[in-house]
């Protein structure tokens, strides 16, 4: 197997078997998972990274499709990573997703992978960033992060996004479902899909009543536009590069998207620490150490605090 | 207010208000909460716990009443508590387990107590194991901890237990819903209860199938006894309680209570020490150390795995 830094210098290259191979190692809990992500970080931070979310039948995947052809042409590099919290499949491509993006398999400039592993921070949430930095090292300008349904893994993966896009198409009570899922507040920009059906200005009127569109905003406040679009056929789809560009320099101007990704990265630093920690712990258990404070506490010479106490200390000065 | 050495004598001495203070000290996360438990200490480990579950309806109040009157006549101290995990309430008595329980309200070997909080700890399960410690240094030599619903929580508080009663009534379709809850697995003692109404047999019958109890088992493991009762009229009761005495027994014999109790008891040292790490890495929110490794994060100077090594050992060392 080839060495850390060379799989990184030929990602950054965007040889596609590295990239696929560097993703594997952060998905799992590789012992290389380390190395890499050191390795990686002096050429991060320079992707722009949209997340798009939506119920299942609102066209995500057609929309995502389009919008890597509207970057192609634009002359962007572009990452897909499609995430699936519900997935049975324990990892790797998905077919579906294969066969859904087939017309950019062959585009050396597209990148795009499927996962539906948990990973070892025990979330697809906390998954995702990692095999994003490896796409914005492999000189990704623009990652789409599609998710499959709407439940909580799916807002909290959004949420890892510089820009939210939520999706929505008429005559599926989607306002509802999507406001119950929490996801009317993570929308940046809003695309009601299959703009050509009945129903879609309506569904455009309720989205706009519900997320208070009409109502006065301070200056230089971000006001979410709605934008419709028949993604199937690449209608309204430029609409949709042109609401996120303005909503990628509106961050920027606003120093909005520094605080997000700075947000971001404390959350995940607190999570991979709270992670290593437990797991510090959960090695303990069969422990002899775990096992006589345990004993102590039953012969009522160690109150569980203090033994706890006693726990961390042991874990903490390398004990 | 009375020191905490104080209180934990007047406890000791069956004084119900210091038993009450106590309770209300480590119920909620006090200062004193870790000298309580300390001083606690000694004088636990004496009482027999015995959790009772089951849905709503099936008679677990009157249940948990009629065992009080027979471990009463039997002359032990008795200790109850009644916890409530759905409960809006936020702490204290429940005026209805009162009422249920005010044939008890005057026997100075009684002591009653509800619980609706969540605790320090983050959850009634975990809240639960330190109001049985206060009732256990106060001299109670049978603690009846009475859950209300047939939740995720309940089986973790009847697993808080040395012995689990799960209770049943006729027709109600409980044997189904006790299995979804995953409560057909924790029981040590199976009770019919409302017995005298069509069905009883059926139920009991239903349970002995589904427990798998007419199959042979190795010499010497437990097999969980079905009891039938009418506990509004007392009937079964004695029945129960010799049920009760028997696993008590068993346990004692086989070096099952000891080995429930250490397991116990790590799980709880477990459960404080992950408790406060997160709480030591909450604090850090806002604090400049962790904004300035997300910030280097940010810039590629750093990546998130030895940002969070750096977390944890600024946590450790004391910095």
């Amino acid at each position: 197997m080839l060495d850390v830094p060379t799989l990184v210098e030929q990602a950054r290259q965007g040889r596609p078997r590295a990239v696929a191979r560097l993703i594997s190692l952060v998905e799992g809990a590789s012992p290389q998972l380390r190395e890499v992500m050191a390795t990686l970080a002096p050429f991060t931070g320079g992707a722009y990274v949209v997340g798009l979310t939506g119920s299942p039948g609102v066209g995500k995947s057609t929309s995502t499709s389009a919008l890597v052809s509207a970057y192609r042409r634009a002359g962007k590099r572009v990452g897909v990573l499609a995430v699936d919290p519900s997935s049975p499949f324990s990892g790797g491509a998905l077919l579906g997703d294969r066969v859904r993006m087939s017309e950019h398999a062959a585009d050396p400039g597209v990148y795009i992978r499927s996962m539906a592993t948990r990973g070892h921070l025990g979330g697809l949430a906390w998954a995702a960033p990692q095999a994003i930095r490896v796409l914005d090292a492999a000189g990704c300008e623009v990652i789409l992060v599609e998710t499959v349904g709407v439940g909580q893994s799916e807002v909290e993966i959004a949420a890892q996004a510089d820009t939210s896009v939520v999706l929505l198409a008429p005559g599926m009570g989607d306002g509802i479902q999507a406001a119950k899922a929490g996801i009317l507040e993570i929308g940046d920009v809003y695309v009601v899909n299959k703009a050509d059906r009945d129903g879609a200005d309506a569904t455009a009127r309720e989205l706009n009543h519900m997320l208070g569109l009409g109502e006065s905003r301070a200056p230089g406040d971000w006001r979410p536009p709605i934008v419709k679009t028949v993604a199937a056929r690449g209608e309204g789809i430029d609409e949709v590069l042109e609401a996120l560009e303005k909503h990628h320099a509106w961050m920027a101007e606003h120093g909005v998207l520094a605080d997000r990704r700075r947000r971001r990265a404390a959350q995940e630093v607190e999570h991979i620490a709270v992670t290593a920690l437990r797991e510090r712990i959960g090695d303990l258990h069969g422990d002899r150490r775990l096992d006589a404070l345990a004993e102590r506490i039953v012969g009522g010479t160690l109150d569980p605090y203090t033994a706890a106490d006693e726990l961390v200390a042991g874990l903490t000065d390398g004990r």
